[in-house]
């Protein structure tokens, strides 16, 4: 079992995280991160990082962020209503870059979350911020069955 | 030839519209259509289309719209500013969804574009707008050499 | 009794649509419009329209547009969730500007709608989005009694 | 001359600024802050804070943030380009309202800023993005002759 499944459970396999190469690296209440090494599959036709995989980065972290739950027979669920993306830096192919999400605010039915994307080096590559509504009950603090 | 390559000559070959299997459907002076099967690597941990598929084809529309140039000579390019994303309905896997986009605006320097997602009963899956910035003088009428 | 009145029966008197001069001119299922005219009061410190009464206006239309009701005894209310703002052009003082608003989706519990802004020759001044969250129960289709 | 003047020489009297009330009470390379007392004027029909009273708030600070200049004689100017804000919280008529803004990046073209709104408690009201170009050369370290 590698280190993703452990942290996600939950993880569609052969979904579009696999595809992309991205993985959750780190996931705790109200906080998430997760990384991917950008390679020549991620480029536009410009030869740079698509902006695609940066705004994926950030919905996946953010909803991440929003839907940690301790107790593992339990899970959350929701789906994106609205997400912006800034694109502040360019990233080269080669770089590894991680998306750290945090849970900002919310109830049971809604939550927000901000993003920050960064490369190797600490720099600054985008700014994303992202607005969920929780599926059926699972914004409870009890969460749902798995 | 396929038809993608006769619309964009730009397409970077092993990019990212080949990982998600997107193609060019239309392209004319300030409007593009990008076109995309979702299969299950658009799928997210829900099983349903991952908002980050969404985002990258209202970014590559929107990107298109802005940098059509009639003469194949040349051409146009720009980086994303900002981009964002309103997820209004769900897309099953199988559907086959058309992102298009107009550009709204802007100068030799920047320009504004914004798109619909719409799957192919009509529906509207989600809208979107993007900023971009011209790459060097390609925002000039006469664009740059290819 | 003026027109804004008989449109809006709910309009907080002595509020921001006060306070800005703004005006309901178009209120149906699904759709709104609201006018303003520009004067010195709404530049900024480089003289121009300030980007906040653009996304006032947005705001105000995008609400109306979602919460329309026949039934005057009954009503709609929500809250703004997200909302993005695109600058497409500029407006001098002495413009009237006009922002029209489309609901474009949503169910019981939010919904999403798209604006235009455009001065009074026709031209676009800026484009934006918003997401709402219905209060209570008034996403309902009988809404709450007034 | 009252504390806004002091700080910012180049506030519009009669402006915006002085129809909401709000004050630039921070301002240094690459941060800035204004603050508004809610009141009466400031509410929606719903009698909570109008969304666009904090649209407002957060592209001045983020203006603010990227236009810093120490000498006095000199300046910098840009227009916004784009502009998101997410609702996080509530606001009350009584409450004292800061917004925070960072410039998180950007050129001698463009910048980009983001920006967080509390109340008095400290508790969040808004997060905001946004993002400018720079007018003329202003963008030039140096700045423009005011």
């Amino acid at each position: 079992m590698d280190r993703s499944e452990e942290l996600d459970p939950l993880r569609a396999p052969s979904g579009f995280a696999d595809l992309l190469g991205y993985r959750l690296q780190h996931w705790s209440d109200g906080e998430a991160a997760v990384a991917m090494a950008v390679d020549a599959r991620h480029l536009n036709r410009s030869g740079v990082l698509h902006g695609g995989v940066v705004a994926t980065l950030i919905d996946a972290a953010c909803g991440y962020a929003g839907c940690y739950i301790a107790d593992k027979s339990r899970r959350r669920r929701a789906f994106t209503l609205a997400l912006t993306t800034q694109f502040v830096g360019t990233v080269a192919s080669g770089d590894t870059i991680v998306c750290h999400a945090r849970k900002v605010g919310g109830g049971r039915q809604v939550f927000f979350a901000a993003a920050e994307v960064r490369n190797q080096q600490g720099a600054l590559v985008a700014r994303g911020d992202a607005t969920y509504k929780y599926r059926g009950r699972s914004g409870e603090p009890e969460g749902e069955p798995v």
